[in-house]
């Protein structure tokens, strides 16, 4: 085993075998095997905005073998997805690329202004499907996380008791913040450290603006002068937060379109310590070949091969 | 085994053989065995609009054992009810047709603007009885969709393990739609998506609208020129959202009465490469006669044997 | 074992061996052995109304042991009650008259518009107490009617399946209906064909009144001319209702006190095709020899001794 | 066994000889041994009005011991507390008395009119702890009631089935009653009711006052004539109220401080035919000594040595 | 076994032998190991407050394995924490020092003015990582408050039963209380009986005001002239009302910053009959030497090394 992946599993010494295994089988496969740095492909947007709007750009994408041999081409760490994308390549695909299945998704066909996604699989589901992790997304700031947090802390303990690792979508959202807030740094530097004392493992947070949302840690921000004003600062802070940099965050791609944006977005995200990127509409919207020359130059600038 | 039959079970290798048994007795029986095609005779009006406006038209349908009877010599390739009328004919006719057991049913003497059906039934109640698969509505739309969501999700796991197969009526109704929403081609698409993500085997839609409900899906399919013209090519573009046709989609026939409107509708589903029809009022509330000529020339053009 | 007996368990071929034996042991029982027809004592006015309101005006009613001497000296099928009146004779009175543990009931003092009774007994105490059935009230009409549906769909699944018989009292009551609408023959055959739809053995239902509530069904009984004049005539439909006469439909006393009225009553019921009649305060509100006789009035009227 | 004693047992043959056993230690533990009649020490006032309103007045009862070694000094048949006042003395006064572990409790620190007390306790608790029986309130009036009596029913399925007592303070209180209401004979002997039909074999109401709470109860009082017009009256009402008085109703002190009023009020109880007392704050906010003389006198009215 | 360690030990008699042997290692770990006071560091102000709020002051700890390594250099008896940061350092200090598994925990993105804690760890986790006890948080004068005695109700059975100790932390807060009244004497005198009532080993409270909230309380507390007026004479009726002080109470060191006058805080502790403190900002926002130096200084005084 890889000397940088050996030294990220001791961060989980609490965990058993089995969950050690399924991480770093997420760290030893594709083109960032051995680096501890993670490029994953994340397909739930059928689910979450419909079908039209996700894959019409690319119509390849309505068939659900795409994703895999996208993910599989492209060398990423791992595919992530709901209950019936991933049932409708698993068996076809079997052991060529980590699987991460989706456990909560919400649609765009009703919904208020505190969001809580509906159950969409089970632990083991993600088993029977030879699944290597679980995701689950939480919304700090909805008046119903409570529910999100009770429900990821049932299901991360049957996870972790049957040897799989925990990956949190921890995006806040809901009555409790202003727009603005849903990306302010000491928001999104909450939501990490929230998802970590949940017990995930790996942790997918959105880059973080250098709003500041709360007036009592705008006062401590502004006290203790913590750097927040470039993104690779702003990630530093995040990544400290989340146990100090003793858990795994990788970051969206938001809604950026534009490619150089996008390398410059995932440079700051390096340089701050960022452990790497999950990217969905920016790989799977775009034609197959430009979506895995896209991906190979985000993946070199993690392995470090370019600046 | 036919080859058609075996192409579509491939479609679902991530199933155990219990279900793909049981999806390969659908298949293959009736007038339509063999041909991947769908003809299903579904009753639960008496619990839905109440007994009279069910079966005062053709009073024999009152006796639960009439719809038995009908579903085998039209040659349909399964009955679904819910639990009260399969168990008044499950022994009686044992073996003599694929059953499908509704889960979940909503009556009309209450409710609101958000609908969420009872649950009528159980997985194991499907299997005392016979059936080769469980059937479940939900109602993308609803506030209360997501506890649909959850209880399919739970469902459709226990019916899976115990091998049988899982339909899904997809309904879009609720607080989240506008009426002429609830047959839109983009919330029929992404109803039948959700289904699928949710796990159907199969899934049940409406004929959809050349009417788009969202603006954010209205500048899709206006920028990416979905064509949407005909009921054909609305049918083809949700076939293609059900997972690029790797799903069985089956469509209802709504309320249209007039025989040939119905016929024309059924070359319209064949066209666009929908998987059959799922027949309930138009079948039943006729004469057994008239329903058999008429269920006859239905499966005729499924199977290729009249344009 | 009698030939009626005999023809009616055989429209309930579903159900195992213990629920048939329960069922024979109903319709085996009493002065109406044998007939294939039902008069049952019901008594849970203690809880429904209060002490008083049940039994001052035969205070010999307050103690338990009577009800069970009552209807086994009248002949009655089966004695229904409670858990706790059950309890406070079941050993005192073992194995001398059928008995039905009744599973939920409302008292008098609190509620809304909404009914949804308290449930206060189970499955495992029927069996306990030596019960050959369970009984449940569900309201249809009621905004928390679905509650009501997924309570008795799993005690009924357990009862089936542990060889009870299942009886449903099925009173339409809430929000959802006028009072008038209460008894409407419409309202009162939908109620009918839910409990049967819901997997009931036997149903009880109130005597229907020629009133129609709902104007989708209003159109449906002028159109097909559904003969409803006559209380013999809407019994006969409601029975229809209940599986085309494949299902125990009985029907309730109501307030009415007049005997001969009482007695009017049946005589239509028996005309019209009911099982029979499930009459409490008409029966232990008497002096117990005044209610014997009435009693045997009733059953010789079922029994077809009389006209 | 005492010849009264076997005779009341005899009320609960439907029990299991655990629960029998149980009911026998109640009825032959102290100087009320063998006379069928109670006298229960009940302290849950620290949780129900907090410590100060409750041992102040007499600071030796803030330690959970002194309530044990006054029970046992008094002979009073049983002790009843909530969780944490019975694990600080089970061990230490193991065998002494007969324990009664009271499973669900109210506090005062937040409320609406619409009470549900909170569980605080379990049927396998009370096992652990070596108590007789468990406790339980029920708020009859209370729109939340049927949540109560669902718990009640489970808890006391349970608690039968391991050979405990089960003992329901049934105390009217709620949006559907006034406060005269909540003592008023009408309802209390309708709780009562409703305690016994729920199953417990042990109930414990309030003294009624004359007031008629319901119109369709006064009606019924009034035709039929029921003597009401004293406390001993009200009392055998209420007796009669509980399955003609097989089952034991015994009554609380209420809030009245006066002992010659208290004895008179036993007296009443007595003389109606009821089971005993149940005394908290008037015994335990007594010095030691004067509460033991009080508890002599009480047992001695229901134990037949003094008028 | 040290005397005064047996000698609470024995308060706890009804507990196992496995509560008894993690409640005696508490008591016999680092500086006030035998004194039978306790010192504990607990650290959920990354879960309550964020991480900036937290850690910036003092940014080692940010890194989960600083608290560990704080407490055990400090020699407090117990280290407490959400499952994140346990899980982020129990392997590494595996039997170090006694742990505590903060089983519920809020954040500040939301809310009402009731507020109820998420659940985030169960029994079984704290089992997997080694700690001695579970930790709980209960808000008594919150309109949930129902609900988180009926988690701790289930969470403290299945502790004792699996051998752990119970540390509740009783902060009264909610729309039934003032926010004076959060902290006035008579409601934390309540809010520790109430945890002992509930089971808990160890209560928690905030150190008492003069305050009183309660009209009902005020009466008693001026009739009987309990003496309020220092924090010393406080804290002992506080562990009056914690069965006497035969409960263990500790107190929190507030929001107060300056160390002279959280000495004074702890001698009134000490001299009141308190058990000791739990001190969590104020330990870990100090520079290491100094947040040592401060702790060895507290102990003294528990120790009764210093005045």
């Amino acid at each position: 085993m890889n000397e940088r992946v050996r030294e990220i599993l001791d961060w989980y010494r609490a965990d058993n075998p089995g969950t050690l295994t399924n991480l770093a089988r997420l760290m030893s496969h594709g083109r960032l095997a051995g680096t501890g740095k993670f490029v994953i492909l994340p397909v739930d947007q059928g689910f979450e905005h419909g079908p039209a709007r996700s894959f019409a750009a690319n119509p390849a994408g309505y068939d659900p073998r795409y994703h895999f041999e996208l993910a599989i081409a492209a060398g990423c760490n791992a595919y992530a997805a709901p209950l019936g994308f991933l049932e409708a390549g698993a068996a076809e695909f079997a052991g060529d690329v980590p699987l991460i299945l989706k456990l909560n998704n919400s649609d765009s066909l009703s919904g208020g202004a505190d969001p809580c996604p509906a159950i969409t699989g089970s632990v083991d589901e993600a088993l029977r499907l030879g699944a290597s992790a679980i995701g689950f997304t939480i919304y700090p700031g909805s008046a119903l996380r409570n529910e999100m947090y009770d429900q990821i802390r049932g299901l991360a303990e049957e996870a972790k008791r049957k040897g799989l690792v925990v990956v949190v979508w921890s995006y806040p959202r809901g009555s409790g913040l202003s727009k603005e807030g849903e990306t302010a740094i000491d928001i999104v530097a909450y939501a990490a450290q929230i998802a970590c004392q949940l017990g995930a493992h790996i942790v997918k947070v959105k880059p973080p603006s250098a709003h500041i949302e709360q007036a009592a840690a705008k006062k401590v921000y502004e006290k203790e002068r913590i750097p927040i004003g470039t993104l690779a600062e702003r990630v530093r802070h995040v990544v400290q937060s989340a146990f100090n940099g003793r858990r795994i965050v990788i970051f969206s791609g938001g809604e950026s379109k534009d490619t150089p944006a996008i390398l410059d977005e995932v440079r700051a995200i390096r340089d701050g310590g960022g452990f790497g990127s999950i990217i969905g509409r920016n790989s799977f919207q775009r034609p197959r070949s430009e979506a895995l020359d896209f991906l190979r130059q985000v993946m070199d600038i993690y392995a470090g091969k370019t600046k």
